[in-house]
């Protein structure tokens, strides 16, 4: 089959022809891929910065973000058959591990991740766990979720984890109305009626925000601190879910916090850096979102379905591969490219 | 009466007459004092490092962890009576902001604090609210539980709050076991029967937490993260209670701490400075932590009234502020020290 | 003034003049009524059947909905100011018992209820507590909220604790549409994406519960089960909100909750009676709901301001109270009775 | 192999031999029984009470609370190996529906229970799940430990569900101190500083329970509910958890229960019959308790590792299981009977 491999650091990957993957384990399962979603993140495992943390064996394909069809099954799989369409969680996980006991199975002991430490889905098939997949609703489409698999599944596992806290009359920050933001925006409207105020720097981005929900929204400039405590009675809000996390953003999003209140990190790039005594005397939070759960991928679906997360995408055929990462690398893809095999 | 006075910063208070305080709005109580902790923050106050913070005008009297027994009562006390045995929580809140109706009254919007930014407790007589004002068991003596009222408040509320979320089998390590950790250690014992490990640099306060129930204790030196690691399987604890937090115990918390942990901030003077990649990607979270709520200090004495907290205090005439000043700043006192009018 | 007082139990209640009450004790707050709710309460209140359990003295003033205008404060009153516009929290409550500290003042050991023991808002001005009273935001009138103050309250309470266990998949089954029953499928639409099954006996009442968000209704007959186990995969509810509690509901119900559900109980009239074997092999739960706390009040004043809960009201001079508590007794309001004096 | 196996419904079941199991899934795991415990639930097996319930089809094999050393391990199993001690989780679980992903696997929609609808553990060896299996500290042996696996999973799982909720103050009542109450007693003592009430009818079993740290004994009769009250302050206990669950022990304990109280269901036999606006004027809940989860039971190995919770046994060989029954039919049983092959 034709997949996308990196064959060397700092090297542009290439289209080959590999084996199709087979089942080998009881709970393996074959997919083949209706779409996979193109991320920074491919960009920067290109580049080598994931070499050391990952310890993938070159070649490998990549692509972490993937939806499609079943296509075959271990022996033990229960829960998906041949033909279903589905999306895959991008963790392959034990399930017998105390973590994945508590429904916590992204902090799994023995977990891989297809895409980052082994074979992903720029490929026209992907081996994974039945224990990654879920079914799509009638209402979705392979390519059109895709990419709700790991940068949505981030958005909503943060996101849904400050809604719980969150009441009416209460204020949520949130920093960054991009390609995770915008879904946070939307899965924050769909959870929750808190007054939602989001911040950026791009005024199209901020135009998208009030379309989809955003009460107010603020440019980010020197005076963005000013504004946001001017819309929240001068006390800051008791929420900042900050999906930017460098260039000054951490800096801006703490003032922007109320007293009690909780800092959702998910951007990085940047560093948290408070002094003891200012987290303590206001006493704060700073919540660390990986990405989420089986079961938070489960529910982000059933809002898909419902119409009320919905994502841009531009689809390329998977031979297009350099141009998808191209036109990412340089600002010029609309919403999220997708690979179509 | 006489009280323990203020006049200038950097400059030894001074024991002055000064007229004694008079209920003036209806929920106003005088209480005379039974004893008064002395705190290191008091150090701090003389030497002015909160005159900005405080906005207090000098002179003033200090003492912020009060016990003693109600003197009079304003019009509208149905709480207290004259006579009665009190602990007082140190903040003096307004009971009518959104916080103070969610049980969160420390993060009242209109709170005064008593030997901090108004009159306090090194003193014959104190004025605060009914509000403050908690009866004491028969089990227990004003002078003897004091310092119960700030320190042990603090150790109380951060170390509950953890063991909230703590399950059999689950660790935590405590750092620092001196002042406010011990009151941690006997805390979080009285709470759960998680696996407690205590770090300290003094070979002294390992012994103590020891009789106080830690199941494992870890001398604070280059080797104390291998040591928590190897106790905890290589993974690192569920939670960190920081009672330090200054001269490397941040650093060394944090590399204990497991995926998906919670790391309490209580000790400052240092700062939590942390890549934000490394908090994402193992889902950690820092907890700030002030002084607890009203019925935080009031489920305390239920420990101390059950015996499951004790306090070490060696008790100062008021007349000998002075000595127990230097003693706490030359680190003399035996446990807490506090002043008995 | 003009009060509508209750002279004797199973007589009409009549319009007669009383002394305006006075500013009594530091937190003493008058309030000029600009609306006054007519709750099916009254009408039980007047056949004597709460005369034992209120312990009131005839004669006294009836009226536990009640919103207005401040007219007169007391000595410590520091929340609101004589004009403004506010809603009152049914209860008056102490603010020092634990339960107050707590947040839930619902449960406060020394609370009065003007309206059912002490004189209420069926008259020109009514005392209450500041505690008791909420600003009202400049988008809301007394009138149009005075509902709000108990029914809407209730509901509110219960349809949001119902929703912070709820999850994007889940399902609720709400048991009534009407009086009560209206306001929580707005709140359960306001503040949840579940899916709302909406059962009523009344085909105009679903109707109006599809114009307010509801997925899914069915009307109340001997086919309700099997039509909401079809909506529900087989399995039931992981809610159900019951608004009715008498009649069949009850058992109607519990045969529509699936396995570790939660059974919210509102409306009463009826009984909870269920084998224990059925209560632990299915681990279901049935949870007690009263009338929300003083910040729930505030919450559901968030949710009128923003247009997501309105009310449809009928209102009648204070002088016609007793068309109001007629029409209600033989079904003729249209949305809630309101007097205006 | 020899096994116990009931033969026909009302007629003692006979011990004989079977062929051993065999694996023949990836994930079974095969069980050589150090110790089987013998419940109720067995007897009422025998008298045909559960024939309609479990569907099981005879001969088969009774037992339901097993543990011993695992003698045989499928293709996929990874957590437990040839030779390990353990105790085995009552249900065989899928591990892939919604219900075991959150962690509730008891309630997973997939599961088999052996010894209640397929063969148990009365026999040399036993078939499972390795995702049933936990590995036995060294402290634990499996005939000490195997009554945990059901009778005593039930009564931690009740009473840390309860603790979760219970604060330093709050009262406890548990009602029975038998074979689960006593397992409560010493989980509730290592799980909380609560002040905990017990009631039985038997002056023994209270005598146990002080051993066990109840703070109170209330023998049952019918000043129980006077002497409960006396002992809370005329307030009831914030939480009763109820062993019996028949003979008037419902009603009984209701009248114990504090406004906002918990009252949980763990003990059948009876009802729970209260009139709805008893629960929502007092705002009760009544809370379901089925078995223990998965890792419910590694905390309660947590517990039993640490010597916080121990459990009287009486030990029989398997050829004597006939008298094991009787000795429990006619209450001769010291602790609980186990039943060694």
């Amino acid at each position: 089959m034709k997949a996308v491999q990196l064959m060397k650091y700092d090297v542009a990957p290439e289209l080959v022809d590999v084996p199709e993957p087979d089942v080998a384990a009881p709970f393996d399962i074959i997919v083949r891929i209706g779409g996979a979603g193109v991320c920074r993140t491919d960009l920067h495992i290109i580049e080598g910065q994931w070499a050391e943390k990952s310890g993938v064996s070159l070649p490998y394909t990549l692509g972490h973000e993937n939806a499609g069809w079943v296509s075959a099954v271990g022996s033990a799989v229960t829960n998906v058959a041949v033909g279903d369409p589905v999306i895959l969680h991008p963790l392959v996980t034990c399930g017998l591990c105390r973590a994945c006991r508590d429904g916590d199975d992204v902090h799994c002991e023995n977990s891989a991740f297809p895409g980052i430490d082994s074979d992903g889905g720029y490929a026209e098939y992907l081996k994974t766990s039945a224990r990654s997949a879920i079914k799509l609703d009638a209402a979705l489409e392979p390519a059109g979720v895709a990419a709700l698999a790991d940068a949505g599944l981030t958005a909503y596992h943060a996101v849904a984890k400050a809604a719980r806290k969150l009441r009416p009359g209460d204020r949520a920050v949130i920093i960054g109305a991009g390609g995770l933001g915008h879904i946070g925006v939307q899965v924050l409207r769909a959870l929750s009626p808190v007054e939602m105020i989001v911040v950026d720097r791009n005024a199209d981005a901020l135009a998208l925000a009030s379309d989809l929900g955003a009460d107010h929204t603020v440019i980010s400039n020197d005076d963005t601190v000013s504004a946001v405590l001017d819309l929240t009675d001068g006390k800051g809000a008791e929420a900042v879910i900050d999906f930017v996390g460098e260039g000054g953003a951490v800096e801006m999003g703490v003032a922007c916090l109320r007293r009690n209140g909780n800092y959702y990190v998910i951007g990085y790039g940047g560093s948290i850096n408070v002094l003891a005594i200012d987290i303590i005397s206001t006493e704060i939070n700073f919540i660390g979102n990986l990405v989420g759960s089986y079961n938070d991928l489960a529910e982000l679906m059933v809002l898909a379905a419902r119409g009320q997360v919905t994502l841009h995408t531009s689809t390329y055929p998977l031979t297009d591969f350099q141009k998808a990462l191209d036109d990412l690398d340089h600002g010029k893809v609309r919403g999220r490219a997708i690979l179509v095999p």
